[in-house]
This record gives C-alpha cells, sequence and structure tokens, in this order.
C-alpha cells in the first residue's frame, strides 16, 4: 500500500486526520470471531499485524479503546501488551461505554474512529465520524462502514486501518523510513 | 442480507414460520469439525455471529438445543453461555434423543428446523420440518438439505440460518432496527 | 461423492478391495501440519469427518495403524478415541515400524493402504499396494500418490480415502442406508 | 518443485550457494501471525513442513538463528526441538542482534539469508545477501524481498525457502533419493 493514494473522499481522510480516538470492538474485529475454549479456559487469537500497527498509532498521539461484549483473560492480557489505554468487557451498551471514554478524554465524535463487525457495533458507528469495518462483517455493517478493508477481522484488518490514519495524520512515511535503516 | 428476499419456496417459509424448535449438531455445524487437544483437556471452538443468532432466536421464542455425539466442557460451557435449553452429549442414537425433546415441550416435526453436517444427522433431518447444512458438509447431506449456507460450519453457518428463520417470523426487522440507533 | 464412479483404474479398486490394514502418517496428513504448543503442553487438531470414516472402516474389520515421527499426548488420546490398533510414536524408520506391524497381521504390501504428506512417508508408499496423498502434500509425494485426495490433510483428507475403500469393498452403501432412517 | 529450475536470477543462486547461516523472524514468518493466549499462557502455531526443511538445512551445514521482537515458551520449545542454534527473543533491535551473531560465527552478510514479513524485518535485509519474504508479508516487505514464497507465513513459506538454499548448495538429490528408498 506504500505509496498508493488513499482511495478515500477527501472529506474522509479530513476525518482521519483529526483522529484522536481509536474505538475497536473485539471479537471478529481484532480476531476471528473464533469462541475457543481450552476445558473451562478461554483463549483468543489476535494478529501480529494489527498489534504492530496499533503500537505504531498510539505512540503517534491517538488514544486506543477497546469495547467488547464479551470479556476473557486473554483480551485482557493482548490489552495490555500493547498499551490499549482504555479497556470495557463485559459490556451491555456500547454506545454508554464510548460516550463515556469521549467525555473522560474531552473528544468529539468527529475526533472517533471506530471499527466494528456485527450489528451492536454499529452503536458505535453513530458516535464516531469514520468508521471501518472487516471484509467479513455482517452485511448491515459492511453498508454502514466508511472503509470496508481487504482482510477479514483478526487477519490484519485492524492494522489496514491503523496505517490508513497514520497516512492521514502524515506519520507513516517516517515509520516506513526508520524500518530496517 | 438485508432486505433480499429468502430466495425459498413459500412452502419452505411457511415451515420457517412456524419454527419453535431449533436442533444442532455441535462438531462440523457450530464448529469447523477440529477435534482438538491440548494435552489430555479437549478444545473447542465456535463462531461468534453464530452465537449472536442464537441468543436472538431464542429471545424470539424459538427452543435451542444441541445434540452431538461427543461431548466436552468447551460444548457445555458455550451452551451455557448462549442459554442453550437442551443439550445432549455422547449421544448414541440422535433419533432417540430429537424425539424425547420433541414430546417433552409437546412440538412435533413440522415446528422442528435442524441442521447438520454428517450421515448421522441424517436422522434430525428425517424428523424436522426444515433441514439445513453447512457448505461443507458431506456430500449425501447437502443433497437432503432443504437450505445449504453460503458459510462452512464453525464461521457462520449457524449464523445465516438464525436470520432466515427470524426472517421468516418477521422478528429481523425489529433486531436490526434495535441496532446502532 | 454418493453414486459416483471411483475414477480409479479396475486394478487400483481391486487392490482397494483387498485392503486389511490402512496405515497412516499424523502430522501433516490427519492434521493440518500445525505443531502447536501452548506453554511446554503439545496441542494438535484432528477432523471429525476424518475420525467417523476411520471408525466405520475399522468396524468393516480394516486394522488402523498411525505411524508418526513425533508424538504428543493429543495423538494418544485421539487413536484411543477412534481405537487405532496400532499406534507408533516418535518413529525413526517409517519402513522397519510399517514392516513389523505387517509380520504381526501375517499381512503383505498388497493387503496394505497407506498415506502420507511429506518425504518420510514415501518409506509407507514402498510397502503398500496403494498410497494416498492429501493435497498438500509435497510435490514428490503427490507424484508418487496412486491418489490425491480434495482435500488438504486434517480437512476431511483422511475421510475421502477411508470412503474410497468403503466403496471398492462394497461397504459404503449399507453405512449410508443405515443414517437418518 | 523436484526438478523445477529455481526461477532466480543465475547472480542469486549463487548467493544462495554461499549461504551459511539462515535467519528467520518468528511471528508471520514461521508462524501465521496469530498471537494466541489460553488465559494468561501464550500458544504459537508452527508447520511440520518447515520444520522438515529446516532439519535437512542445519545437518547440511547451515546454521540457523531464530530473532523475535516477542518472545514465548512455544517458540524456546520449538526452537529446541528443531536444533536451532541462536535464538534471540524479546529483541528491540534486530539489526544489533543480526550483527552479533555474524560476529560471533565469523560469517559475512554475503553468506547470510534471511526472511521476515514486516517492517522491523527489513533490517535483517540489510545485512542479507538474499530476503525471503512469505506470500502474506506486508507491501513493503514484499517490495524487497529476492524470493516471495507461494505460501504464507507458518504453513510452509520456511520450507520453500530451505528447499530453495539446499537446490542451490545441491544438497537436495541427496535427501529426495533417501526417502522411502
Amino acid at each position: 500500500m506504500s505509496e498508493q493514494p488513499l482511495n478515500l473522499p477527501v472529506e474522509a481522510v479530513e476525518r482521519l486526520h483529526e483522529a484522536r480516538l481509536f474505538v475497536l470492538d473485539v471479537d471478529g474485529t481484532l480476531t476471528t470471531g473464533a469462541v475457543v475454549f481450552v476445558g473451562d479456559t478461554e483463549s483468543q487469537s489476535f494478529d501480529v499485524h494489527d498489534g504492530q500497527g496499533l503500537v505504531w498509532l498510539r505512540r503517534s498521539g491517538v488514544q486506543l479503546a477497546w469495547i467488547s461484549g464479551r470479556g476473557s483473560q486473554p483480551t485482557r492480557r493482548r490489552a495490555s501488551e500493547l498499551g490499549v489505554e482504555h479497556l470495557v468487557l463485559k459490556c451491555k451498551d456500547k454506545s454508554a461505554s464510548l460516550r463515556e471514554i469521549q467525555s473522560q478524554l474531552g473528544l468529539s465524535a468527529e475526533q472517533t474512529v471506530s471499527m466494528g463487525d456485527d450489528l451492536p457495533d454499529l452503536a458505535l458507528a453513530e458516535l464516531s465520524g469514520f468508521f471501518a469495518a472487516p471484509s467479513n462483517a455482517r452485511p448491515e455493517v459492511l453498508e454502514r462502514a466508511d472503509l470496508v478493508t481487504r482482510s477479514p477481522g483478526g487477519k490484519g484488518a485492524v492494522r489496514e486501518v491503523c496505517e490508513v490514519i497514520l497516512r492521514a495524520k502524515g506519520g507513516w512515511q517516517s515509520i516506513h523510513s526508520a524500518a530496517g535503516r
């Protein structure tokens, strides 16, 4: 994707340029949607490329929030590993949770980018200036999305959005240049 | 799929409209068919979209039953998480198990929708008004199915059937409208 | 596949008709080839359709042998669950192991069907009347195979061979008829 | 691939012929890039074909090094199983780590083949005579690679590079001939 244009309307790029908060659903967005138990212990699988993108995004000054209707130790562990500032688990009302985070940070919907894959995530879209969906999101979510990634959830979809935000903010070239030189 | 017609014969939609019981095979239908052990502990992987669909279906008044020839703690755990009312594990005779559930609930074959992927699941089809199969079911099962889902087992096949039933019963629009507004 | 012809030369079907022993490599044939550790504990993933096919084959009078260069508790557990009679783990010489099993059972190469996916499994082919390979076997193994399955290892490849043997022996129709009636 | 030409420029084959050290990134190269936790315990999945190729390469006299920005017991376990001589985990500076290994072994960049999938791995490319990338590497890494494998990371990509090195060194035919005879 390095030197390719963003293929987004100018207005969308402008909103991404203003992004200060990136809000993610977990199951199906940061994961493939597999709900796995080993005996009674929950297991979850995240993507290493997604993680690298989130770390770069955080370092560029964008706050990270994960909001999940479920909750497990693997999600807690991965969020901690990546330095995710806002983690809401077993969330019953995604709309209320996001409003609380925005209020706490003094950030508006226009400064918020969110991403999700199923109908309950449409609540995040309503409170965001830009909403992305992984390629395997439910049809109603794909229709609502400002950007549908080429990758499915848990396999690089989040990385694509991280790069799109970093490019809109003008921070991608420095990350690329710093690597391997 | 939101506003698309069901692409099913009118008679099939009428049977789905009457559905009061949704009976599922587990391995290969609710899972990808992977039989996983971690050391001596069994692991199983379910799909988060399937789970969301089953919860909506249950709330709309359809009873849920899972009947499996195998049995493991992960299946017990996921069934409990989703509120599955009837769970039969290590089942030797799927026909007898389904008859018992139908008798207990006072429901007929016409009020039963079932779904499975291998030859032993044809016993469920015989006792159901409507039988669905995931895209990767065995050929003999695909031939018998009233509906073959686009998704394979463990990756959204069950969600498709949940939505088809909810649409036939007229309950889908309210779920969609409630989301994110 | 139910009523389709076998698409194998008559001579190959005749050899399958004589099969009394089915010998399988484990990693990459009965599994996808994933070598998984959870901490220090090994995990392995088998296919439920493969397992059903092996149980039917064993009941029809064909002995089952698994020969693996590696060895783990999950393999032991799955072999026990399916009633595999001959299990050789941490095998250093697949040729010697198969010769010993054949000698113990008084069976010849002509009565042996084997299946594997990597170069060390060519030793099994040399001692078998019929050799099958999963679709994702190494190129040199695919070239040597009497049958290349449509499915990859760990995702139904073994089930295909079980059905081909059962059809050649004339036992498939009764399995199909017994199901769901 | 057995008798196929290498499809690489003569000059690249000559560099592979000189290879004495094969350096690998772990997540996304030796694995699919899935970062998996079971409760608080990390899990990782390697490929059995990759492992077989690495063992053959090591026996042919090529040193193996794995350099990872992360670190887990499964990586330690698999590296030990395969006899990997140089294992660097939780690496903060891949360039420094590779320079140290090269200095310790008295080997030059020209004698080094490396492989990786994300931007931090471009540091390995700078210090290697030949750099390979799995098919699903990030676009900037694919552009830099001397060879892009047909397989993705964790599913045979490393095996392809092992075979390419062994062929360039003239050691492949003897491995093939030894198998199954």
